[in-house]
């Protein structure tokens, strides 16, 4: 998980330094700081007899009797472990700490196990504070004084007795009807018991391939507030669901069977567009797995009424998730109906193969990696680099790429962080190699006596359109069933190779980080090869996955680590330099700012037979954006408005018909917007706060580089260019 | 040694397979294949008692005897040894084989051992020529049948018994008045015999540093063919000393005392110029360190009476060596009196720092080091990739970067070849380092008692021109004499970083390997960085050290290793990439094709003080050129006309002024010759023998790319550019 995980800190005190490093199996104390986890979590495992328990509980001492599981109150009562309660969150908040917690739970803990006295630990924590925030004045030193302060308010909560004989007194996972890998591997992972599993439950995984479609088991509900739609305003254009991170909202279209059988207050909308004739409309919001960004909400244009979205507490909501299941249980996707690549609307229509990814509430990265997987998902095959879209795609247990409902889906795997675009050539170079047996196989079947004259003519078809993916996918349909039917040789071994008879679509994935940086050298000879393989960087400017730090796509003037006092240097112009090859096609994209132009790009790069690439704009936590993130689709948006970021594509395949390959699709920027730009973003205004005198200049330098970019592609786009070239 | 070094080859026969890898130290059979090795090496070294030596000898038996060394004949009389001579050089003339003997003598072994019967040697061994040669046509399998029959010509030569009495029966190295370190290390070295050194030989020498200059102690005299100076022709052009790659022709200016002194017919000419007024000029050969390649009176242009240089036979040039020995001991340089930096002519008044090296005769390469040595040598710092050039720079005990008068000559290293942009850079951040802690003793000098008001003076005006060179120049010849007589803390101090007074010329240099493949991804990441480095890349379009594999420098077309068939895809433009940067001075050079343009870019690039990065098209004996590697710098002369290399410089500096940066310096291609120049290389010329059709298209495809990159080029400099760049 990017944001929102697990964390477990393991502790030990002594008179003499402690150097080991093992974890501690048998602790003294436990603290428990968020109540939910007392379901999710053994938290009581291990914790010696005449132990402590602290939890931190939104309750008083009688409700947090009511709420305790059963093992944990079996466990307490047969140790004889001492008990506390402290609300430390109502504490935060009452003395605005916000949700930040662990000032109070460090005195609560030095209250009630004394390993120094009291007095001296409170001594010494407000020292510490003073030492920490001193430089952020009274205020905060103040309420860090008032959490060491309100942290002695522990409470004591006696351990009834006949807890000790209550049923179901162990802790157990829930059991439902989940697959078996969920229920046997996923869920105990999750729930840090992962060590604990037999060897023999990953019979069949030796060579570490894992399930699809982990992370839809989650079902976290972490987002405070999610959207609620209001179908009376909806102009079913779906925007919404293009940009959402996390897949959380999605249209359905329902036929009459599946109108009549859902749910009776789901409400629907007559289906806009002829193909959809007789067919309802519904936005459905998956309220469990919403990460409760806003940016759907953000986006809606809404009828002239207002939006249709519109961000409700969680609390109330619940109810929606029976629709959701029901959506995606009982509704057939009705993608074959339109031309999903035609348009940002219709895109949505395709199941998305990425799914309630880990990445950070409203993260600008995955919308882009979502809509790929449904444009070309069942035919993915993905190299990804090392950063956050290895974390949020493939973090085991939990991975958002899943399959369609005939059980296709991206093949995705990480090698490491330097090497990913060696890795993904070194995908399609096996593939090809494996398809050229495949022809073999083919060719040698034309002289078959038992194969077909049915399947003779798909061998031909196959052999002069092995490359069209559409064309083998319907091939593919009708020969299957008739070499797995088949006993000759030859067709065993085509069934065997089956799998590589639909085209492939080769990605490779990445951060700037590694594509600007420390996997340039890869990429470059990649795109130098010719291989038909599309890259994606999403280019958050930084490396955000370890926190921040400079990359030469970084802007001047950016503070990040390693470019404290901000960056120096220009913003490297990766794109330029994949055009330079003439045989590479690039684009500069940024879905906020012209969705259609992004999914146009995507779906030109993909089409090319050759190299691609596609640098992709994308908002991050660590740009602490003044907005928050839940605008990060409009700061794409006023990134391109402003000039701070353009929108452009490369295709070679213009220049063969005597057209200039260079296309500017963003306008001419209103650079007066520059400055306010970087001033709504804290990686810019920190700068301004520290440095402000160099700020000025470097924030000047950062719009003259912005503008000298421009003037290059301003440039490049006037070139005469079909007159000169000559065949 | 590129070409023409010292090989041993061990071999092992026995009747069981022979696994062990180690050398043959006690010998049954020697066989020296050059009679010039009999005074060089110890040749009959741990030969056993009763064994066999055979000599490649140009001589016959009597004469033989007349030239063998007194070591070799005492070891073959003391030790009973069989001796055999025969004529292989002849012989394989004779039969059209060239310089190869390796067969004759192959089948002379065989006769004279006797390790299996000499019938069936000689039939497996034209067995073997057959499988070897048989594609190649009658004509050579016959010439290789010869070689076999004509090796069993061997002559058995009688060892008189008195030689076992002989004095100085010890192999000794020659005893000379070369510096202690050239006798006591690099001579038994280059002898074979460096294993045999006791380690205090190298004590002072720990950190591996290593003299400079030692090539020209070698002094090898292998060029069949040298040139000699007619200066009755001469218009004192210096191209001949500009295009030399083993900087073994040079103009030297004489005053009149060095007139008066020098040898009686050592010609001079009335020096032109008024800078001269008084003194003569001369154009000296180092005969015994020119490798023939004929370079030079290929480019002299001469004056009406025709060229004036002429090759003529070495033998009968030896008393040249007692003029150049003159010149270079007695003749002061006068570059002093000349800009060097000015042109083409005064360059090469300036002593090159870099000089002999062991490269290919003829190297495309080495033209462009030594330049950059005699324009900026003395501040050199270089990091040099792994690659012909450091084979060439730095095998020890070798090496050919040299100190001039002074003392002073460029530091070297080479560290690997895939981190030698990064190495580069490390270089320059620390001298920057050391430079700033300078700074800082010299800004505490100013305060203090003991320093002179002169010295102040002069720490004030290198903290005013650290960055100037020739400022720094000046000031250190002022102020090291005064620091190293000053007794106060703080000169002693600045006594200890003295050497970091001038500012130092960082050079990274290596092949297109490096740059193109390898080590981008670091040049690259150099570049970005905006440090004040200056980058060669000498451009062979091929991997030369190892022997000619593919880079993506090659073009389409060119036959490499690994690209067999011929190179699929387009050379890479590593020049415009660079340029994307903004920041980055480039150029692409071609010494041949505009012999000032390769100055001036040079000049430029060393002068901008920022990432330069200079792109050579240096002509190597892996292109198989029909007209041999004498007419390199026709070759690129003729490159640049027919379009196949552009010459162009990109300089930000003349961004600032708002012009555009880009200039194209080569003119308009004469396309017509593009197909002809491809079929004068055998990189080229091979492919359509083996593969015409291929050929045809692929050759096509060369010239279409070179097309393509002339025309962005024609577009980026027609570029309207003051007018849009925004300040
Ligand atoms: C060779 C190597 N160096 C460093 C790391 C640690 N590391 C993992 S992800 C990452 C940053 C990735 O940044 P970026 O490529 O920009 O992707 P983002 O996280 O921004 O999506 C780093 C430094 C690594 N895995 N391997
Ligand atoms: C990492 C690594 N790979 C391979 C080699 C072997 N190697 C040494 S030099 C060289 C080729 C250098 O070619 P280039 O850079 O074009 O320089 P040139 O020899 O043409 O001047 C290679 C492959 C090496 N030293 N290190
Ligand atoms: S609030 Fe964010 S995560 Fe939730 S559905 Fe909307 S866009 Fe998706
Ligand atoms: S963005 Fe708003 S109007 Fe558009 S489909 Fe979604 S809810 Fe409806
Ligand atoms: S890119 Fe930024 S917002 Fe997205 S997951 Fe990574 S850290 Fe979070
Ligand atoms: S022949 Fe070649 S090596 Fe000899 S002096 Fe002339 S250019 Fe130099
Ligand atoms: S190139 Fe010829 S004319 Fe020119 S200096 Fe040399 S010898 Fe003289
Ligand atoms: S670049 Fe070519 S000619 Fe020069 S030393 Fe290397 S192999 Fe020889």
């Amino acid at each position: 998980k990017k944001s929102g995980g697990f964390t477990c800190s393991h502790l030990r005190f002594g008179d003499a330094p402690i150097r080991s490093t093992y974890l501690v199996n048998t602790p003294d104390f436990v603290a428990c700081h968020v109540a939910a986890y007392l379901r999710l979590y053994d938290v009581t495992r291990g914790l010696k007899k005449n132990g402590t328990f602290l939890l931190n509980s939104p309750w008083d001492a009688e409700e947090t009797k009511k709420h305790l599981p059963d093992n944990v109150k079996a466990y307490l009562a047969k140790n004889n472990i001492s008990f506390y309660i402290i609300n430390a969150t109502k504490i935060a908040h009452g003395i605005g700490l916000g949700n930040r917690t662990n000032t109070i739970l460090q005195s609560a803990f030095f209250k009630i196990t004394g390993v120094i006295p009291y007095d001296l630990a409170v001594e010494q924590m407000k020292k510490f504070i003073v030492k920490s925030y001193g430089k952020k004045g009274e205020k905060v030193v103040n309420m860090n004084y008032a959490a060491v302060d309100q942290g002695g308010e522990v409470v004591k909560v006696e351990v009834p007795a006949e807890w000790a004989s209550l049923e179901g007194a162990q802790f157990e996972l829930p059991k439902d009807d989940a697959p078996a890998f969920i229920q046997d591997v996923v869920r105990p992972i999750n729930a840090q018991i992962g060590d604990d599993l037999p060897v023999s439950v990953f019979k069949g995984r030796e060579d570490g391939t894992w399930d699809q479609g982990t992370a839809t088991f989650e079902k976290r509900g972490v987002a405070a507030l999610v959207p609620v739609w209001k179908p009376e305003n909806c102009i079913q254009c779906n925007q919404c669901a293009y940009v959402c991170p996390h897949a959380a909202i999605r249209p359905f279209v329902l036929d009459e069977a599946e109108q009549a059988g859902a749910p009776a207050d789901m409400a629907q909308l007559k289906a806009t567009g002829k193909q959809f004739a007789g067919m309802t409309f519904r936005m459905q919001v998956n309220v469990l797995d919403c990460l409760g960004c806003g940016n759907c909400p953000d986006i809606c244009p809404g009828n002239k009424n207002g939006k249709a979205l519109e961000m409700v507490p969680f609390l109330g909501q619940e109810e929606e998730q029976k629709n959701w299941d029901y959506c995606v249980e009982s509704v057939k996707s009705k993608q074959h109906l339109v031309d999903v690549k035609s348009n940002v609307k219709n895109s949505q229509f395709a199941t998305p193969l990425f799914e309630f990814s880990g990445a950070c509430s409203g993260c600008g990265e995955t919308p882009y990696v979502k809509l790929i997987s449904q444009l070309f998902g069942d035919r993915q095959m993905i190299a990804n680099a090392t950063g956050c879209t290895s974390i949020y795609s493939g973090s085991a247990p939990s991975t958002p790429y899943t399959k369609n409902e005939k059980g296709h889906g991206p093949a995705w795997a990480n090698s490491l962080f330097e090497d990913n675009a060696e890795f993904g050539l070194g995908m399609v170079v096996a593939v090809n190699k494996m398809r050229d047996r495949l022809a073999g196989l083919m060719e040698k079947g034309l002289a078959c006596d038992c194969c077909s004259e049915e399947m003779k003519a798909l061998f031909v078809e196959w052999l002069n359109n092995r490359e069209n993916a559409d064309a083998t996918v319907a091939i593919a349909e009708k020969l299957v069933p008739m070499v797995e039917a088949c006993t000759c040789d030859i067709c065993k071994d085509i069934n065997d190779m089956k799998q590589y008879i639909i085209k492939k679509s080769q990605w490779i994935i990445g951060g700037d980080g590694w594509a600007y940086d420390i996997g340039f050298g890869g990429l470059d000879h990649v795109i130098a090869s010719g291989a038909n393989v599309n890259i994606l960087v999403v280019d958050t400017e930084i490396y955000s996955n370890t926190g921040g730090q400079a990359s030469k796509s970084t802007p001047v003037g950016a503070v990040a680590k390693f470019a404290a006092a901000g960056k120096r240097i220009r913003k490297k112009d990766l794109g330029l330099i994949a055009t330079t090859y003439g045989y590479v096609y690039v684009a500069q994209i940024g879905m906020g700012a012209n969705q259609a132009q992004t999914l146009k790009a995507i779906r030109e790069a993909e089409a090319y037979d050759g190299p691609s690439l596609i640098i992709a704009y994308s908002p991050c936590i660590s740009h602490y954006m003044a907005s928050g993130m839940g605008k990060a689709q409009e700061e794409i948006s006023k990134a391109v408005e402003c000039g701070y970021w353009h929108l452009w594509r490369y295709n070679p395949a213009l220049e063969s018909e005597g057209q200039n390959p260079f296309q500017l699709d963003s306008k001419e920027p209103q650079w007066d917007k520059f400055q306010d730009f970087l001033k709504k973003e804290g990686r810019y205004t920190s700068l301004a706060k520290q440095f402000p005198e160099q700020a000025e200049e470097l924030f000047h330098a950062a719009q003259d580089n912005a503008q000298w970019r421009y003037n290059t592609y301003k440039r490049l786009a006037a070139a005469s260019w079909g007159a000169e070239v000559k065949e």
